[in-house]
């Protein structure tokens, strides 16, 4: 861990630099799965499925029987956070609900635009020992609650052709409407083209290795949507010399023990909070799985002391980072001020996991500095506005005359006929 | 024209079809502008705006004398119609305003989202005797609205270094901050990396061709946002046996004369009209102006006679037309109908011309089927939504059980101690 003390404004852009990614090494694979998957549909997924993950599937999709398998097997007290959870962030999807809006723009002339959920929508969840099922959470139950009408997850299988339990309740519990045992680039592949047996879906979502990533990513330029460009997860916390260092060193500590490549901040205007919590950092650390994680994502990290109030949340809002913790005494003002970030959690009781998992935000969020200009998932992720206008031939005749004079300057000479032949016809009906 | 006559819906496909998009030949030069542009930025600029614009300029700011003589210069009955319009635009932009939302998901946990505007964005407008002064006012506005602090506005410059003053006139009616001449690949290389006089964006609108559209496309890939996937633009009108064939012709050959990949699609379930359409396109199209472009558009248009009402709904959904013109009789209803469009124009007296100009939506609209997923720009293409939560100690010894059954099912035991530290602790302020 790195301490600063009082950076000048010059070194913050090199002070607060990401990694860069770059998936040059992997591209040809990745081009040759999509194109094969596009050729050869069900069996290239196969083939890759048999060749990736270890497993020889005939039918890719998970079975009621699988499905029922799961939720008997599952301990009751993780069902039942589950539930609690998908509770909250059913709650607070809904809220965002509604926002239909409509204007008279002038007499005669309505102007609305109305959210419509998309038809289908895809689903990645990475495999492994300890999966990511709060993920199908953050993404099923918005899905839903948007009005989707067909939710697709794909997920890898162990080498047995199997899927965590968690992951199948989550979706059960989550709206979801099939599963479908395939990942890695040919799944994205599944959801952006289709297969004999896949569907192909209007936008794909979730978490994934560089080889899902960078398949989003190209499929995206395809024309296929996606939810977020992907990288690193990133905390930076604002803590103040009433901000107690246990709570600190957990919060950094729940944000590196993802990945070595993890980001971790910490900025406060005391020196000797910060050093407190730098030595709590040190001592938690020893009671943690993941400690080669950790530490490796700690080399890079910053304790950031910053004598001037105002540039603390200048620095916040340069950074725009994924998940913002304000645990000062006046984290309530501070959070007013916030311009750029994923998501923000207020005080001493508010830790990142409580959003990660069970406060009712989502958790899939902008990272690498996105922030300032993405949205994290929300209900308008799985929905479009249309946008609706109609006049009668009072409003045309009134304001048609501005539409014709613009499209005559833009050279667009049937732009204006469009109108002027509707002036001239005295006998259509409205 | 194309007619045909109640299409097979697995012919539907086949049918719809767009043409496909080939940027590789020129990945390369949009490589080389770049990187030159990151790497030298100013130098750079101006170098390639002397080679491709012909037009050596030591300083591509536009000067408040300049836009001082573009007022005066500019015809009052164009001046007028581009205040009228913006008005329009202003209202129902204004009307997208508020959304914010805020829930206690439980007792003493607060979860609200809350939307901040961008903020510095560009937008790209290309240049030409005829130039498109309208998507100014498109993109200006709605940022304006949002409260974007910074609106930098690019465009080519002339081989005098002139723009054309109704560009100037209408970014100054809109609220653009500044101006600069410079366009194509560099002008975006400009937006995306900043140089010693261009101040980087956080996010790129605006319509362009080839070279601007996969520059837009490749630093969308380096995190910088975009605002649409660009492709030709596409009407789809809907008509019956009392819709004005004049009127029809007008719709479909303002779409065709934008250019020759334009996408011209008409569906009916009158035949006779769809015969009299088809003449009136022919007639109307000898008083036009760009005879060439239209005669190629044309060319892939497609007539559709469709008897089923429900197959009607059900091809304009599938296809999901960037414009829906619905002038049947039962338009209102057919409007409820509509699950993928990016803008629908109701009833005989609205034109497309109107809502490309005067009706106050937004004519940045999703093309190539990505309506499915994809919304026009809007208010919230100038936003993101930031989330925040907050909960007390008592909230957090409630929920707080889920999220550590959750993080310990996961495997992430500092995500499970970052509540666990919280609850241990006696002491710590709210």
């Amino acid at each position: 861990m790195q301490i600063l003390k009082n950076p000048a404004k010059e070194t913050w852009n090199e002070l607060l630099k990401r990694p860069m990614q770059d998936p040059e090494q992997i591209r040809e694979s990745v081009t040759t799965i999509l194109d094969d998957v596009r050729k050869n549909g069900d069996f290239a997924i196969r083939k890759y499925t048999r060749a990736l993950d270890g497993a020889d599937l005939e039918d890719f999709r998970v079975s009621p029987a699988t499905m029922q398998k799961a939720e008997e097997e599952l301990d009751d007290a993780l069902k039942d956070a589950i539930k609690r959870s998908a509770s909250n962030i059913r709650k607070f999807h809904e809220a965002q609900n509604g926002g239909d809006i409509s204007v008279d723009v002038q007499a005669g002339l309505r102007c609305w635009q109305k959210a419509v959920p998309m038809d289908r929508i895809g689903i990645y969840i990475p495999g492994g020992s300890a999966p990511l099922f709060s993920s199908v959470m953050m993404m099923a139950v918005p899905a839903r609650v948007a009005g989707c009408k067909d939710i697709v997850l794909v997920t890898p299988p162990d080498e047995n052709g199997e899927v965590h339990p968690a992951i199948l309740y989550a979706a059960a519990r989550s709206g979801v409407d099939r599963i479908y045992r395939i990942g890695g680039a040919q799944a994205v592949a599944a959801l952006a083209y289709g297969t004999q047996t896949i569907p192909q879906v209007d936008k794909i979502f979730g978490p994934g290795n560089q080889f899902v990533t960078l398949a989003k990513q190209m499929v995206s330029l395809e024309g296929v949507a996606i939810d977020l460009p992907a990288g690193p997860s990133e905390v930076l916390v604002v803590a103040d010399k009433n901000t107690p260092p246990r709570f600190i060193a957990a919060d950094l500590l729940s944000q590196a023990e993802h990945g070595p490549d993890s980001q971790v901040i910490l900025i406060a205007d005391d020196e000797q909070l910060i050093d407190r919590a730098k030595r709590a950092v040190e001592q938690m650390m020893q009671q943690l799985p993941k400690q080669e994680i950790i530490g490796r994502s700690l080399e890079s990290s910053k304790l950031i002391f910053l004598t001037d109030q105002r540039q603390i949340m200048d620095m916040v809002n340069y950074y725009a980072p994924e998940h913002l913790i304000l645990a000062t005494e006046n984290a309530d003002e501070l959070a007013g001020e916030v311009r750029n970030a994923g998501s923000v959690f207020i005080g001493n009781y508010t830790p990142e996991s409580l959003g990660d998992y069970s406060s009712g935000t989502n958790h899939v969020l902008p990272t690498n500095g996105a922030a300032k200009a993405y949205s994290g998932v929300n209900l308008d992720s799985f929905r479009k506005r249309i946008t609706f206008q109609k006049a009668d031939r009072k409003a045309l005749e009134d304001i048609g005359s501005a539409t014709m004079e613009m499209a005559k300057a833009e050279g667009l000479e049937a732009h204006r006929k469009a109108v002027e032949v509707r002036l001239n016809d005295q006998n259509a009906s409205l």
